[in-house]
């Protein structure tokens, strides 16, 4: 039997180990974070497993089995600086806790080999780079846009790794990890405030949302703001706040859908001048790739309307897009029969954050993710938290999910 | 008589020598900026006048008259970074010109006293507090407020000050020029749009208008932009695009009014976070107090409304303000009509920027400037430009103006 205990006595361990009065430090590549790994070696101790660090810096715990056919279970112990105590780690010390109790349950060899992964640099916290390892595993990680990356210091991305031994020419190597892999399964907080709204413990990640990331840039007239009438003026600020409220009914006609704009800066941006220039950012998400680019198409057509009104023009410049991704349907109804044989009750709900499960799923890996409630729907600081008692729940319903999984890769 | 020839060769001498292809960069107390007095200093030579700094660094040149009441006329040489090739330093090398041509007229004794002054850091550019000269003249400057004062390489106002041979703890000092001065002129670029738009070279100013100047907080809740459902934000962001939208129908219910929001900060301002937090700058302008503090008080209640609209609270903490400011009547009427016999036609309009002239108003000195048609508004910037023969009648229209206020001085 899976002992939930243990895996709060273990995040409490761990939170005392690596945080601080603001929160959790344990940023990827950086001495924190290096010393939770250490500590998380020390648990693996006096298990019958085998474990290395492959060339992106994924750690890779592997309980063989009788098959060759290996169910894997990940997340990451990388956290924001202040950070809550849960994001992310909680899925490692589950995971580690299902791998513990499926040795004892099975002798040391379960039906197939059993594999628990610590993503490397999930957040990307330090130089603006999510899914680090993760995508180094998937092979959809191109290093020739992180090579010129550095963090607030000016250190680059590649000094970094190389203090943690790890040469990021070879990275794409890590690849070589998807040999016989047949399910992947990851337990997380929600990080949004739906199962507690809905009163329910635990939820099924139908997928991740895909998301469309973008810089939008006004240019209006820069004027002194005692001397130029209103009429005379040319205010980027004025097109962009059009949008910034524009981007809230777009969102709202689909149900899912999110749109943020989630920085301004304005330019010269003093208490005296018209802003001659403003820039933007946009994130859009929804499960439905149609939905998505149509979110899109309305927030570029506001926004050239606007810029006209103002008499301003506009700039779109992509920072980054990602497709939507479906988690697998065999495994979303195992995961929901898992919950509700351990909640009596459950919920199917998407993704709106990007979690390592996504660069799996890519990669054709039959993949679920499991959602444990978040209160206040809060995360990446540390006020961040989850009731105990569903803490409790989501590693016992995890098991059950690990359980079913094994049996149905027998089944394949 | 004046040689209006003579002032469009100092300007561009005074170009050559300070500005670069970025413009100006007769910064107060830098350098270039004392380069620049050198070379004023230089063209002092050949003149009957005494010359000294007070204690605040305003520079005075006075021709003794037959009558020890003065006219002074003024504007500084400091610039903007980057600034303009008339700001400023027009109004000196005009008054220049108005003062050798009447020391020529009068044979080196006018029938009273007429001084120039060129204020020291009227831009405030390098430590943010504007009109520095003049208000120590006007002892409406307290020191301690600007004590801590620092550029942007963390220098203190204090010791640049002191490089420059003063002591700040002893500005006030320079009240004592105010003795005797029973009137006070200036000459500026008007570095707004509306002469030009009327077709007119020059206006008379009615005085500068009043400035309320407030950073403005909206505190919502951060949140993650993919996990946070659209009815469960609180979005500070939000909240403040309304209040940048709202204060222009505000300030266009009255024909002079102006309302700008110049800088508008978000936290933790990244992409992938919901505005927590919303820092924003107003500054709101009008020649009526009455008509100031109604918008005033309307774009509060607007952003007291927002904010509870978005769930967010709002803060203001005022950055600074001042009473409008109404220049002499008198002085006006002569002003116009010097205007009148130059170009044939003069347009009575406020001055939303402030100017050294605000100072010496303030104190109860009889004051009016003159303002020449700037091309397409645009000041503060290398793009900053006023036709040649528009240059040309402003020279001759201020001395006209100089010679009929020493007769009103005579009269008093």
């Amino acid at each position: 039997m899976v002992d939930p205990k243990t895996v709060l006595q273990h995040l409490d361990e761990l939170r005392a180990l690596t945080a601080d009065e603001q929160g959790a430090q344990r940023l990827a590549w950086s001495p924190i974070w290096l010393k939770a790994r250490a500590w998380f070696e020390d648990r693996l101790k006096d298990l019958p497993v085998e474990h290395h660090y492959d060339a992106a810096g994924n750690h890779w715990i592997t309980l063989s089995g009788k098959s060759e056919k290996s169910l894997v279970i990940g997340s990451h112990l990388d956290s924001v600086p202040n950070g809550g105590w849960l994001d992310g780690c909680l899925g490692v010390l589950a995971g580690l806790e299902v791998l513990t109790s499926l040795a004892r349950e099975h002798n040391g060899k379960p039906p197939c080999t059993v594999r628990l992964v610590d993503w490397a640099d999930e957040e990307g916290a330090r130089f603006g780079r999510s899914l680090f390892g993760s995508s180094a595993f998937a092979g959809s990680h191109t290093i020739d846009a992180d090579r010129v990356r550095t963090d607030r210091d000016g250190k680059t991305l590649e000094d970094a790794l190389r203090n943690c031994g790890i040469d990021v020419e070879r990275i794409g190597e890590a690849a070589s990890e998807q040999e016989n892999i047949a399910a992947y399964l990851e337990l997380h907080i929600e990080q949004g405030p739906i199962l507690e709204k809905l009163g329910k413990p635990l939820g099924v990640v139908q997928g991740t949302k895909g998301v469309e990331r973008w810089a939008i840039t006004f240019h209006g007239q820069e004027a002194h703001s005692g001397s130029t009438p209103m009429e005379a003026r040319r205010d980027a600020l004025a097109a962009a706040a059009k949008l910034a409220l524009e981007i809230r009914p777009i969102a709202r006609k689909h149900p899912q859908s999110v749109a943020t704009m989630g920085s301004v800066k304005t330019f010269p941006g003093i208490v005296t001048a018209v802003v001659g220039q403003c820039e933007a950012t946009l994130d859009m998400r929804d499960l439905d790739a149609n939905v998505l680019a149509g979110m899109l198409r309305e927030a570029r057509e506001a926004s050239e309307h606007f810029a006209q009104e103002e008499r301003c023009s506009v700039e779109w410049s992509k920072i980054w897009s990602i497709e939507p991704i479906p988690f697998h349907p065999a495994l979303i109804k195992l995961c929901e029969e898992a919950i509700i044989e351990t909640a009596g009750t459950s919920e199917q709900l998407p993704s709106g954050p990007l979690h390592d499960a996504a660069e799996v799923a890519r990669v054709g890996i039959p993949t679920v993710m499991m959602f444990v409630q978040s209160l206040n729907g809060l995360s990446h600081n540390r006020a961040e938290d989850t009731k105990r008692e569903h803490i409790e729940q989501a590693v016992i319903a995890l098991n059950r999910l690990a359980e079913k999984t094994i049996r149905w890769i027998r089944q394949q």
